[in-house]
Order: C-alpha cells, then structure tokens, then sequence
C-alpha cells in the first residue's frame, strides 16, 4: 500500500502549469498537473493502447478535445479520453485548476 | 472521450454505502462509493493482478488495510492498493466520506 497526499503538491507556477508525478506502477500512472489561471495544457495525443481520465479536483476550466472542442469543467468533473485521442486541459481566465490524471495502461 | 460529473452521484444511504460504477473499459473502472458516517466498506482482496486507487474526494475517514491498520483519510488523499492485498474504507464517525475508485485492470 501506498499512501499520496494531494495537499503536498498544491503548487503553481506563473511561467508554466506544474507537473507532480504521484505514482507510477506496471498498472497505471498517477499524474497531478496544477494550472494557474489561463495556462495551457496543448491539445496532444501518443500512439498508444490505453486510455486516461482526466479528473478536475480542484478550481475550473477546459477539457480540450479535438477540431477546438471546448468542454467546462470543475471540480467533480471527470474527461476520459483513449490515449490516441487528441485531449488537452485549459485553465479558465479567473481560476486555477488542479488536474489528476490516471493513464493505463502507462506508455 | 466521455465525461462524467461526479456532482450526479452524490447520493448517501444511511443503510448502507452507495455505489456508483462510473466508467468501465478493458483499461479501468472507476467506481464512487459514498459512505454516511459511520459507514464501512469492509477489508477485502480479490485474486487478481493489478492495483486499485482508493481517492477520497469529500470528508473524511480512514483507509483500511490488513490487521486492523487504520489509515486518516480526508479529501485529497489517495490510496494505491495491490487488488490482492487487504483493503477497506470507513467514514469518520462524525462526517460522510466519498470516495473514487480506480481499478486496472478491471477483473
């Protein structure tokens, strides 16, 4: 058993969105991205089987998709997307937005 | 991709802890549980490879595992699991507890 505080990796950066990896097994991979107001995660995707969820837990914003999809999202709020799908997270103007991000199989 | 709001699913049963299956694919499930205070979800394992993520995402409690051990949990915090090792949930006695459970493989 392992045990992950959130609390621990509550940190912005004004230059550029933080990324805290959190845990990392032959099962999944456990990702905590914090996004200051109006940061940018790009719209990506890898040649990869899998897929990721992408779980707002903190503030609010934009799940990202492709052709300029635009989904709100807060707290609560939970995007899965296969791996090989463009998806991508965006910060609203006036808030700070906290991400964990679950990717299985990890690549 | 799929989205889904956990703000739907915040339902308590103060006979027994509610549970929501939220997302299944070959890769992971996600599952929430709400227990009402008090509320057990009692230590168990399953034969099976992979791991499981216990996150609380409102109250608090504790996280379970083998020979009694007792584990404070509130919002924020994440337990990773073994499928195959002993693990549980109670809420405090004095606040519900939701949880989010991510299982991968599914079994």
């Amino acid at each position: 058993m392992k045990l992950y505080h959130l609390s621990e990796t509550r940190e912005f950066d004004e230059k550029k969105f933080k990324r805290f990896l959190i845990h990392d097994s032959p099962y999944f991979r456990v990702l905590n991205f914090n996004l200051a107001a109006g940061q940018l995660f790009p719209v990506h995707k890898h040649s990869a089987d899998g897929q990721v969820s992408i779980q707002c837990i903190e503030g609010k914003g934009f799940f990202l998709g492709d052709e300029g999809a635009e989904i709100p999202a807060e707290a609560g709020d939970l995007l899965v997307s296969d791996i090989n799908e463009p998806h991508g997270v965006r910060a609203a103007e006036d808030s700070d937005m906290r991400i964990l991000v679950t990717i299985a199989p990890p690549f």
